[in-house]
């Protein structure tokens, strides 16, 4: 039997697979579904059993576990270790989903659900790839799978498990599937990706809501120092202002200035997609370089006062933010979060307190074109879609990419297979049946290469 | 029996009846306490006639309805409408209550609850002054009584309810207990008070929550953009930068400011007892000369992204703020609202989409201290109080003061018993029950001098 043929006899089984695993809502940033993480490791463990993996198990971590499965064809062979993670974001705002976040549905060709791309549609993807070799005969290296329960908090623990774990997870190579493509037309590895930097801050003014009659114009209001502090960080050109932010940034070179000029890209479409008459960013830069070359100020979250229905008079005691940067290579996530915790100390005036607290960060990272591994990647998406990959940087972040390079000295291929129309992190998460399957068949095309 | 000693007999009916009243949430800005409001104004009607009234009654609005009362004594003597609002604000945040907002207790010589001053609490001192004057002996004038139940709302319905009760509400003077004095020991008549003006503000950029690795630096983010846009509203100065906004603001005389400068004022003590380190407040002008006779701008509420547990990188599809501006007398609420519509439209950067609505405002209001009612009120509370009162500008709004003026062609004054320590609009709101009884002997003395 052919790859292709294999993978279509086994379509249904491979969705209800990855259904199972769906219908697990494994939200790392809440504490409700704490329970949920486990059971959604052990489901992962008996898929990986049954695709192929000698051995399968969940692993403790000081915070969700880790599931670690392995198949081991020869000492002698490569060795590669395939990352996923089986944490989900946050499904909010519940209202905006067309069908339930925790209850896959196909409609329109894809599958909708939260997680059904980022990341266990893509985590599918490597493990039916994987089974396929196996049952096609083509496997040559030996392959570990570590999928997490953290990414999308940052992953507070994955580091200390490697570490802890060098041995077990030595490898020549890291596959990771959780990144997109440029289009369903134009496949594409992603060979750069951003760091992150994300704080919450507390801007406490009076000690109590007060009466904004009363006091209003005598006493600060926090949130109106908030939204000043926020405003003042970039300025009308769309560039941080924080003294000293882009010091480390890495300059874009004009043979990468010019690769990212090919790429197609249609701006109006673009606005089209997400509804917006015009784009605003960093002067001096196109729109492809200022979501991947460039760093970028985020307010994800705001909140403080009166937030119900009508309308109250009132000067509030606190305000909130969420915030986040997102950062390019030979930036210093530590350093930036500092700095940043440093600027917002200096700059809040006396009438209010002010609190910094820093969450997760990561490093960004680049991936060398003349991989072995790269090189077996982009061959296979290129039997599986038609037409060779693009190389290009994206903007996201996946910290522990740069981790992965620190602690276990190992480098990483970025094949991963979503797009931006997936909605990840938004409602109405979905992920194109054919781009599954396609996936799919590139992973068990690339064990058919790599050895 | 003197007034001291009738009010000393009755104390705990008083009290009981006023909390019958506090335990009806009638919070007008939820649509949930609708049926409240009716509860409640029936209650206040069974309230008047028992302390007094000839009749009382619940009279329908096109919003929740009015308790019209009377008592009349001779068609040759004059009248007197005493306004109260028998709506009360939200009680959130409600896990910042020491004990239920609407179960009212006594504790430490106050009453605690949501309304023990605003309003239910003065209302009540309007009702049981009354009450101890004809007890008493002492009424001389025909008095009359409107309780509305859209205060917090910014009184939508009543100035069409006196447009079309213009011959029944016809009185010399309104008396109004909805106002504070500087403090227990410096007792005070409010002659003057700011105006407002509400809007609330949707910001929307694109059409849904983008994962803000892959779109940050790339597409305006609307919380970005509402933080600039509120940033820019107010200057380094405490000014207000809308072009024309201060163009009809009355100047503060140097008599007014002299005056104001008596009033005892401490501000360590004004800083410690609202928990900052330092005031801010507009260029060239003093604490009390900012929270009366200048114009604020406050952001009242403020929501975006994502504001629960964790962190989520999210750039968000929308941005909200509920904003307000106290006003100055002469400047016209209408007018502001409609400068700001139209300066937040023209500044609003093109690559989001910004909706203004505008919410309640009214005007502000200055009473003539030659006004025979208010000679009366100032010689009531100095012997119930045993100091003259000093007559000061509030910061505060009760737009429907200048309403009746324009409608009903009458002079208000402001006899108003509330504390700056009893925190209306926050939680915790109190009254302290000697104030409460000096508060119904000042109303009880007044009868007695007005004729």
């Amino acid at each position: 039997m052919s790859v292709k043929s294999y993978i279509e006899s086994n379509k249904d089984r491979f969705l209800e697979e990855l259904f199972s695993l769906i219908r697990i809502p494994s939200i790392s940033a809440k504490h409700e579904n704490k329970p949920d993480m486990l059971t959604c490791a052990q489901r992962w463990t008996e898929v990986l059993l049954s695709s192929g993996a000698d051995k399968a198990e969940v692993m403790p971590t000081k915070g969700n576990p880790v599931v670690y499965a392995e198949k081991m064809v020869s000492p002698n062979a490569p060795t590669v270790l395939v990352y996923a993670h089986y944490d989900v974001m946050p499904a909010e705002p519940l209202e905006l989903w067309k069908s339930e976040p925790f209850e896959p549905v196909i409609r329109d060709g894809r599958i909708w659900a939260r997680g059904a791309d980022d990341d266990k549609g893509q985590g599918m993807i490597q493990v039916k790839g994987f089974e396929t070799a196996i049952k096609e005969g083509l496997l040559q290296c030996n392959v570990k799978f570590i999928f997490e329960g953290e990414e999308e908090i940052g992953s507070p623990s994955l580091e200390d498990f490697c570490r802890e774990h060098k041995e077990l997870l030595k490898a020549d190579v890291i596959l990771v599937s959780d990144t997109s493509m440029v289009s369903a037309e134009t496949p594409s590895l992603t060979t750069g990706l951003r760091g992150l930097a994300y704080w919450e801050i507390e801007v406490t003014g009076p000690n109590r809501d007060l009466h904004s009659g009363h006091f209003g114009g005598a006493v600060a209001n926090p949130i109106n120092v908030l939204c000043k502090l926020m405003a003042d960080i970039t300025d009308v050109d769309g560039r941080i202002t924080i003294p000293g932010f882009y010091d480390d940034v890495e300059d874009v070179s004009s043979a990468e200035r010019e690769m990212i000029a090919q790429i197609p890209f249609d701006e109006e479409k673009y606005k089209k997609a997400i509804g917006v008459d015009s784009l605003f960013g960093e002067k001096g830069y196109s729109t492809l370089e200022r979501n991947s070359c460039r760093p970028s100020f985020d307010i994800c979250g705001i909140w403080g006062g009166y937030t119900g229905e009508g309308s109250k008079t009132v000067l509030p005691s606190k305000a909130y933010a969420k915030v986040s940067t997102r950062l390019v290579p030979h930036q210093d996530h530590a350093k930036i979060s500092q700095m940043f915790e440093e600027y917002i100390t200096r700059v809040t005036p006396p009438y209010v307190k002010v609190k910094v607290t820093p969450s997760h960060g990561g490093q960004g990272y680049v991936c060398p074109i003349d991989l072995p591994a790269y090189q077996a990647a982009e061959k296979a998406v290129g039997i599986a879609f038609g037409k060779k990959p693009l190389a290009v940087r994206r903007g996201g972040s996946i910290p522990i990419i740069s981790t992965f390079e620190q602690v276990l000295g190992i480098k990483t291929v970025l094949m991963g297979f979503g797009l931006e129309q997936n909605a990840i992190h938004s409602p109405n998460e979905s992920q194109e049946l054919d781009i599954f399957f396609k996936g799919i068949e590139s992973v068990a095309e690339f064990y058919r290469l790599y050895k």
